[in-house]
């Protein structure tokens, strides 16, 4: 996907920090003038709809910054070089300690202008547990599996859902029940 | 309201952009350990659903690092020591010549994890048009008043609708038609 909010190649660096780089360039006007244009390059993302027989997984997930728990599915920050589906699913192993071998890019967004960030959403379908999950110091992370429905519930109506940028493309399938049992399919087959 | 990303007193701005700023922090891990967390910081912004008779007035943009125009609604970042509604009424004017005595905090959104910003969505009823635009060099505008149907439409459908942190919220009103009258009803009295 060619991202809506790409930094120009004339642009440079000017701030590197542990998860943001601030990028500037010289941008030309409509009158001709000049004006330095800013943008924010982060990680991109990589997340799971993780499919467990007729189930789907969800997270309680705390964060020692954030004042309290909230719903998630599994997913973070591509590490350097990772691409976002080999981030999924680490994530989905490290979290939950379950894999798959049946794995689908659903939707990629770009959820904020000026900021260069792409969160890739998959679908792994046929989940089995593997291991126990290995979470790291900066995460407190339950599992627990939901039908579709609550799932769709969870997601659509708590305001603490972690994933904003896939709430509305779930909402759009709540107005269409054709397009909600497409959705199903894809997910249970 | 109390941001879900504030930023803690103890952090420290790290750099200064144009528009953003990068603070961090030493960070408290649930095994004790310290890690240096990171968030951005940008100015606030504050953007209007405005109100002319029985129409909204919507914008089509353009802004030279963009590929093509956009559907919008008027708003932008707030500038220093102003507040989003002072900034929300500054761009109406600027950007489409209007005012209006009868404004109305509609709705605020965090769209963000890890930044600390604001949109301020408000509603200004029976908007005038007082004077010609006052366009700033980055930006082309066309101003026109559409239906409240076409309004809902643009802003639900159209997948370049500039504003997607309100898109999720006028969803949900479509998906229950008595919210969406109460809507129409704050809108046009």
């Amino acid at each position: 996907m060619t991202s809506k909010n790409k930094i120009p190649s004339s642009a440079k660096c000017v701030f590197k920090g542990k998860i943001f780089e601030v990028w500037q360039w010289e941008q030309k006007m409509y009158d001709g003038s000049v004006e330095i244009f800013e943008r924010i390059k982060r990680p991109n993302t990589g997340q799971v709809i993780a499919v467990v027989g007729d189930k789907i997984l969800v997270q309680t997930e705390e964060q020692p910054d954030q004042q309290q728990p909230f719903p998630s599915i599994p997913g973070g920050r591509c590490n350097e070089n990772e691409n976002p589906l080999d981030a999924a699913k680490r994530e989905l192993l490290e979290e939950t300690g379950y894999v798959s071998k049946d794995w689908g890019l659903w939707k990629e967004v770009d959820p904020v202008s000026k900021i260069e960030w792409t969160i890739s959403t998959y679908i792994a379908r046929n989940c089995t547990f593997e291991k126990a999950p290995n979470i790291d110091a900066g995460e407190k992370i339950n599992t627990r599996l939901v039908d579709f429905e609550e799932f769709m519930e969870i997601a659509t109506e708590d305001p603490l859902f972690w994933s904003p940028e896939i709430v509305l493309d779930l909402l759009r399938l709540c107005l269409e029940p054709k397009k909600k049992e497409e959705f199903r399919k894809l997910l249970f087959g």
